[in-house]
């Protein structure tokens, strides 16, 4: 069976944005910590937090921020310029995935190959 | 200058189509010669010919045949099943190229960023 493989990201004088970053973000606003979202994903925390520096640094605006104190005692939560953000970027996303599908299909769908 | 990249590549149990291929054969097509396309993409002749044989084992077919003898002294071209499927892949490659930045300006072509 063959198929069709395809990767995506933003670049603004380097990467910027993809599907790492992305989902690193949702860990973050789903547990409300970068030790958290960093461990899921198995990543160590100095690479999540030097993910996200760099990434900031290249879209020039902030995507955590930090939560002081309170019954938890801290974390780390997505802006609000992040989630917007995010958004946009899944919906992008999902619409590239599906359009490379249609058009493999379109052009390959119908290609027989031996063994 | 936020931009999209992307790269797309056609699997069968591991890698077995994509531009560099795509570039190769075409390399071959017009110079009649495995050892000047080769050349001509900077890539070792060694490396040119094991692409060649991991792709048509994957791929189920031949891309290439030897030309015996001759006034040129021989040289290899691409079949005529290898022909075929280069023009598909272009055509497909061509419109993925265009789907994604067409999605990427309707998503992303309002957003400002600073700095």
């Amino acid at each position: 069976m063959m198929r069709v493989v395809h990767k995506v990201w933003l670049d603004r004088g380097g990467k910027a944005f993809g599907d790492g970053p992305c989902d690193l973000l949702k860990g973050i606003e789903q547990t409300g910590s970068l030790h958290q979202a960093a461990a899921d994903m198995g990543m160590s925390y100095s690479k999540a937090w030097r993910l996200i520096q760099t990434m900031e640094k290249r879209l020039g605006f902030a995507l955590i921020e930090r939560r002081i104190g309170g019954v938890s005692g801290g974390g780390s939560q997505t802006t609000s310029k992040a989630k917007t953000f995010m958004r946009r970027y899944e919906k992008f996303r999902a619409e590239v995935k599906d359009l490379t599908e249609r058009t493999y299909q379109k052009h390959f769908g119908s290609v027989r190959l031996n063994h």
